[in-house]
């Protein structure tokens, strides 16, 4: 039987999702939860494995297992062992077919950026900073030329191990709350540190360093070196995961601080 | 000369505002900063003085030097030392006759609270969390019983220090944002707990243990035992202190998680 979870997790009190040597990774803490839960050691595959210090407030799971319990009870019963820095926000069983990462048609990324003179203090490690002023409307109007099929290895780290660098970028806005500036990206896929790495040169394109066509002129050159240094973890959120309506997975609650109004 | 400075700290990160024998107090920190910027000791006055695990997004302090600074190199300066948890906002030069408790006229609390049956990841600590489902409507109109000059001894802490148990309450609303309920408190001043024992209180009324009269009848009793037990810190936000126009303090930006939009 397989079962998918939903889980919320701050990034800054992991080293990252995947399983580590030392057991700091979310995978880690929440195999150790789930075999404490089950009596049974399982293993866990997640839709985005996310890196040390980025935060998911919408990550799905799925495991396999032979031992049925009711929704809630796999939600409080995992819960109730594992690190408060995760929680399991809910539970449902799915058809075999169903792979939290390959059967994900799109993922949703949002970074969160502080662009005031000071430092965020309650909000540290929750959202990026830039104390330059940024212009919305340069960013957004550079962003557009992201959205569509491209080859994306301007955005690519050097360690990423996928395949191909093309991916299909559905949306790319940058909104402005107040002092807080909110890049949505929406792809099929990401690439390694490809969202960090777009929001860092967004954020050159913003204070005037570069030109709004600079971003369509990195697409072309497809060179990693030419783009901005890759912006700091703290901002960035796996916000949500789409999949074919037909596995009828929960939906997540809009989440105060990650979620639009 | 005095100086006032606006203030933004995480609560979870200090012991409380005050000076402590261990230094773990964000008065502690905050002067231990202020020393290696001004090579001198300076006291600090604060307008509220938060308890452990209570935040403020717009808490002012002053203090006394003959040392002059550019209202910009008092931010920078001391922020360059301070524990990140906190940070400098804004700093200006403020008559004598200035005083960051005494002339305050009015104090802002706000509390976030989480009503979801699972808890709160992403805003731990920055969120109280309550599972049951609460009625916006039912604390509303408790709420409102409150608003006035009264004794609040019924929502006032064994160890309050203040002479007398009478303030004026001159806004008390209860707000939905999806799954956060945002309690904005606005009086002269607090009694010692007011703030968390109110929500306590407002959340046996919420989830049904209480009928909204109750909170009127709390009030007439002024026995703090009656009362619900004082709700956890976490959620708990000094958001704003008013003075007389006349001192031209600078305005704290809108804070994205604290302030409604």
């Amino acid at each position: 039987m397989r079962i998918a979870l939903g889980l919320e997790y701050d990034g800054s009190a992991f080293c990252g999702w995947q399983t580590q040597p030392t057991g700091c990774g979310v995978q880690d803490h929440l195999g150790k939860a789930l075999e404490q839960f089950l009596q049974q050691k399982v293993e866990t595959v997640a839709a985005g494995r996310t890196d040390a210090g980025v935060h998911a407030s919408a990550q799905v799971v799925h495991l396999d297992t032979d031992i049925q319990r009711e929704a809630y009870s796999w939600v409080r019963g995992t819960n109730t062992t594992l690190h408060p820095g995760a929680r399991v926000v809910w539970a449902t069983t799915v058809p075999d077919d169903f792979h939290a990462r390959y059967s994900a048609r799109a993922r949703t990324y949002r970074y969160l950026l502080m662009n005031a003179p000071v430092a965020p203090a309650i909000l540290k490690g929750k959202a990026g900073w830039h104390h330059r002023p940024l212009e919305i409307e340069r960013m957004q109007m550079a962003a557009q030329t992201l959205v569509g099929e491209h080859d994306f290895s301007a955005f690519r780290d050097a360690e990423c191990q996928a395949k191909s660098p093309i991916r299909n970028l559905t949306r790319a806005t940058v909104e402005r709350r107040g002092e807080m500036i909110v890049f949505t990206l929406v792809a099929n896929a990401f690439l390694h540190h490809m969202v960090r790495n777009i929001v860092g040169s967004l954020v050159y394109v913003g204070d005037g360093r570069q030109p709004p066509e600079w971003i369509a002129g990195l697409m072309r050159q497809r060179d990693r070196r030419e783009a901005a240094p890759t912006f700091m973890p703290d901002g960035l959120y796996l916000a949500g995961i789409e999949y074919d309506r037909a596995f009828t997975l929960p939906a997540f609650p809009s989440h105060p601080l990650v979620d639009t109004p």
